[in-house]
Parts: structure tokens; sequence; C-alpha cells
């Protein structure tokens, strides 16, 4: 009974939040208000939720990766602390609303103010991540068995996030599309496999 | 297969329901109902949507809590019976109405009926908490490593948080607009990392 | 690898549908549509919501109820195959669709229509629990712990709730308020601790 | 820590994926706009959810059905690796977005577009089933208690329910409801207990 919370609640908890999440995703997407009497109507109107579905394949990946980075993270810690809970609960805020951030940049994909509403929740996330990495490092919450460059290398990733992602958020508030395109990019950049983890684990 | 009740499913269900109830607190935010035609226009919408980002912010702190408070209580458990499930299905039936109060909340964050109608939804989850626990020390259901200490701190901290609640959602009544500060005061003052918990943890 | 299916996931799937139904149960509130301009039209409008919360309830206590009994009798089970998952989609399938069932029967606690269907998808997920069950025997699934007594009182118990739904179900056809007190008494009969499982389980 | 991933982890993401989109299905139903006024118009309204009704059935098979398939498949898997971890993904992204699927599918059952949407839902899915389990038999992730005979089996049904997916959707855009028909039938075909594989596991 001595760490302050459990972990396999706290990361099922946050495990429910990411997956739930991600499958309110399909919210972005409306039938049209008014019955369509034709198939080159409904057709029509489909294919033109493009943009949405553009919002969906990127904010499922942008969920996905952070979900991944999760369990990356967390199979590192040994030690739950209320200040981690706390960083954590804030994450998961954001996360949570990414879905209306996503309905909102798929409806209005040319817009400053989706465009930067969305990259509000991406940089607040990867605030949150930043911020609750540096109490795990500073309260030593990792496995002794993790080396001093496995942090490093993971606090490395994590900074270059928030600056890519808080950098796509400011070119929204002059180019919206622009900032759409980098959201994307960043997001395949961290999605493909390249093998980096993969190898890093296998030298454990 | 003495316990009455599967403790892994126990947790898994009530996880499952503060993890849901969290996430569709989204679902208090909404893109106006007819399309805007300019960025301006979509800014001015989305901005005038700061209440219910409080409200979200709010009810994203108490479910928070509620669930930290959860794990924290039911780690110190070791039987649990069909009453226990009694109480805590209403609690989680408390909790799950807890998005529809707060998008009302959110909507109408100056009016009494939807100020008080918040306050009830908190103070039926407090309510079930108290008497959850005192059935849980009726039954003597703790593990046996669990201090009387420990039990009486739980339930003096139980009793202020219903007494806060409840003075709050009174308030709600005269002045909704305090009582809506005083929820998100008393969310805070939860929130907040304090060290108690990790001290009494450490200690054990 | 000898089971045909994981129990763990088959669980934890379960677990997911009935906690995720439990909380779309909220869904069945709905703002007034158009703004309302006062305290006391809001207040009205939320008091006129009483159906959908009694509806809200109900559907709390059935859903509750049915996740209980669904933990306590795979408790008994130790091998999972693919019949038993048939027919456990089907009661999945009935259960993810009472929030549907209750936001009608929340909005027209009067009339026949919506009281029968509400009966029905009751009466659906019943059957399915009798014809889990009588697999379930028939493939000698029990653990061997388990005694024939025990078995014998799970299947009774089934078939009454089995006739006490199909009874309120037709009572809606005629009567539909009656069966909405009939569907509430069903459910409280079966919340209420009573302590015989308690028991019975003291004695394994 | 040597896998790349805890499967723990993989299987509760994916577990709550599966289980919440099955759930969200239940939105497909929707009550009139306008209140109606008499049981018999009720009763009508409700009736003519049939579509809805059977596209409801339909999806809550497809999705149980690729729970199974992913239950069984990784339980012969012992190593996660990124690329699995991102066919996953492709995978759960495809499912999440059935439930919007299955409502156009329920609205415009007799459409090519809305037939064809669905197919390509379908299709996309079968397809990363088929690309994870190549990937999984290249990089050597199995269980080395598993047969190749095994796998060549798996590998066989992936491909046989590819093809059926992919004909069925192609059928959508010369005869929606024969496609309709026609997905129905392969998730007959696949929930159907044949005992099949039962008798394999029986053999292990």
């Amino acid at each position: 009974m001595s760490p302050a919370m459990s972990k396999t609640r706290f990361e099922a908890f946050s495990d429910g939040v990411f997956a739930f999440a991600i499958t309110l995703l399909v919210l972005g997407f409306a039938l049209p208000a008014v019955q369509v009497k034709t198939n080159a109507d409904l057709a029509a109107k489909l294919l033109g939720l493009w943009p949405n579905g553009l919002a969906y394949a990127l904010s499922f990946m942008v969920i996905g990766i952070m979900w991944q980075n999760h369990q990356a993270l967390f199979r590192l810690v040994e030690r739950i602390d209320r200040t981690t809970v706390f960083w954590n609960l804030l994450l998961l805020g954001g996360t949570a609303f990414i879905p209306f951030a996503t309905s909102a940049l798929g409806q209005y994909p040319s817009m400053q103010a989706s465009a930067f509403l969305y990259g509000v929740a991406l940089t607040e996330t990867s605030t949150c991540y930043n911020l609750m990495l540096a109490h795990l490092i500073r309260s030593n919450a990792f496995h002794a068995s993790v080396t001093s460059e496995r942090i490093a290398a993971t606090r490395a990733a994590y900074r270059t996030g928030f600056f890519a992602y808080l950098f796509s958020t400011l070119l929204a508030l002059a180019w919206p599309l622009t900032s759409f395109v980098a959201y994307i990019a960043v997001a395949i950049y961290y999605l493909i496999p390249r093998g980096v983890d993969d190898d890093i684990t296998a030298k454990d």
C-alpha cells in the first residue's frame, strides 16, 4: 500500500479516456439535417465531408500518439503521486476536448479561429506532458533500471514535440490551411514507425 | 470465491463510468447551428463559449477528484458486498448525470435553476460517498492493516466535502454566480496536491 | 491456450459496453432547443424533465443489475466458447439499445409504443441471459466447485426475471403507465440488497 | 521491459475502442424532431426505424466479429512493436467510423452512396487486419507454440473475409440493397458458432 495511487487504475482510467475520446471523434461527421432525395445528392453531401474526414484522420493519429506516449512513459514509472495525477488530469482534459476542436476544424478548415483552437488543444496537452515529465524526474518516480540517457532522450523528444505544436499553432493565426498541413506533418512524423523505439527497447 | 463481488470488475466498471462521464463533458460545447461566414464571426462564437469552458474545467476537476477518491477508498477495502454495489451505483448515477448538469450550467451560468441543479448532482454524489463509507465501516470491509486513525480521517474529509457542496448548492438559490465560484473553489482546494495523502501513505 | 476465448478480455469488453451504455443514458436529457430568457422559464423546463429523470433512474438500475448479474454469473464460469460469445453479443446488443429506448420512454411516458419498445429491450436481454445460461449448463462450462444447487437457483432467478419483464412488457400494450411502474418495481426488487447472495457466497 | 509495448494496455485500449464504437451505434436511432401527438403516430415513427434497426444489428455483428478476431489473433502474439501499433490504429480508426457509416446506411438503405461508404469502412478494416497479420508473420511476433498450420489458416480466413467485403462493396455501386444483404450474409456466416475454432483450440 505504499504508492499514493494504484498504477493499474491510473492506467485503466487514462486508457479509458484516450479510447473514448478517440471514438467520440466520429461525432465530427453529421448526416445532412434535411433528408436528401437522390443518390447524387447524398454522394455529393458525403464527399463534401472530406475536410471532416481529414480532421478525423489527423485527430485519430494525434490521440493515438498521445496514448502511445502515455504507455511508453508509464512503463518506466514506478510510483504515481498526487502531483502526477494532477498533471495527468490536465492532460486528459485537453485530450477529451480534441473531439470538439476536431469538429470545429473539420467544419471550418480555412478559418484562423478553428485552426488556432485546435492548436491550443494540442499545445496544452504537450505542455502537460512536459510538466508531468519534469515532475517525474524531480521526484525520482522512475524504476531504478531506467537509464538517465533514456530519460534525457524522452525529455528531448517531448520538448521537440512541444515546439512543433506551438509553432504550428502560431502559424494558424496567419495561415490556417498551412497550420492544418503542419499538424498533419507532425502527426505523421511521430506515427510512422522508424524502428528507433524498438531498437531502444531491444537494448533494455 | 468468497467475496460477493469481484473487486477487479467492480473497479473496472467504476473506472469505465468515471472515464466516459469525464469524456462526455465535451458534449457541453456545440458549434453554432447555422454555418458562420467569416473568421471574425467564428472567433466571436468560440470565445462566447467561455462559460462552457469554465463549466467543462470545473466538472473535469470534480469527476477527476471523485475518481481519485474512489481509488483511494477502495485500495483500503477488502470485501465488496451488494450494499456497497448499491451505493456505488447511486454514486455513479449522479456522476454520469454531471455532463448534463454541466451543459446546463455552461449555457445558463447566471441562473438559479442551472446552478442549483449542478449543486444537487454534486451533493448527491457526496451523500453516496458518505453513506457508502458508513456501510464499509459498519460491515468491517477494510483490510486488517488499515488503521482506525486513517478511517476517521477519511470520514472527516468526506463530511467536510459534503457540507462544502451542500452549502454551495444552497448559495445557488440566491446567488448563482457566487455558487459557481464556490464550486470551483472547493474543486481546486481538493485537487491541488498538498502532500497530505502522500505523507499518509508514506507512513503505511 | 486451451479456452476458446480469453476470459479477461471477454469481461473487459462486456464491462466496457455496460459502463458505456449506462453513461450514455444521460443523452436522454436535453436542454431546450431555444435559449430560454428567465430563470423561472429554465426552472420550469428542467422540472418538466422529471419523466426523463425517472426513466434515467430506472435504466440506471436496470443496466446496473445486468452488469451485476454478468459478473456474478461469469465468476462461476471457467470456459468461454464461441456460442457463449454469440449469446453475450446479442445480450450486449440489447443493453446498448437501452439508452434509445430510455429516451423514448422519458419523452413519451404515457404512450403504448414507447413503453412497449422499452419492455422489448428488457425482455430481449433477459431472453439472452436465459439462453446463455442454458448453453453454459449444457456445455459444462462452470468451475468444478460450483454446486448444482447454485446453478439451479440461478436458473430459477433468471426465469423469474424473464417472466416479470415479459409480463410488464405485455402490460404496456394496454396500460403504459402501469408497465412503467412495473419496470421500476422489478428493478427495485432486484437492486435492493437482501443479503441472499452474500449468504450464498459466505457458504462457498 | 523488453517488448516495445505493454500487451495489457494495447489490448485494453483496443477493447475500449471496440466497446465504445459498438455502443455508439445506438446514436443511429433518433426520436422524431417534432413532438408527436398520438400513440399511433409514435408507433408508426418507431416502426419506420426498421432499416436503422437492421443496420444496427448488422454493425453490432460486424464490430463484435472484429473484436473476436482481435482477441483470437493477439492471444497468439507475444511481442507488439510500433508497426503493429500503427496498423492497429488504422484498424481502430475504421472501426470507430462504423457508427457514422451505420447511421448513413440506416437512413438511406437503398442509395449507392451510403451502401458504398459502409462497404469502404468494412474493407478498410479488413485490409488493416491482413496487413497487420502480414507484419506479425514477417516479424516473428507469435508465441513459439503457435504452429505454422494455424497461422496459415488464419491468413486464409482473413483473405476470404477481405474478398467477401470487397465484393459486397463493389456490389453497392450497382445494387445497394443487394450489397446490404451481402454484408448481413457475411456477418452471419462469421458470427454463427460452427465449432471450428473450438475444435482448433481443443487440439492445442
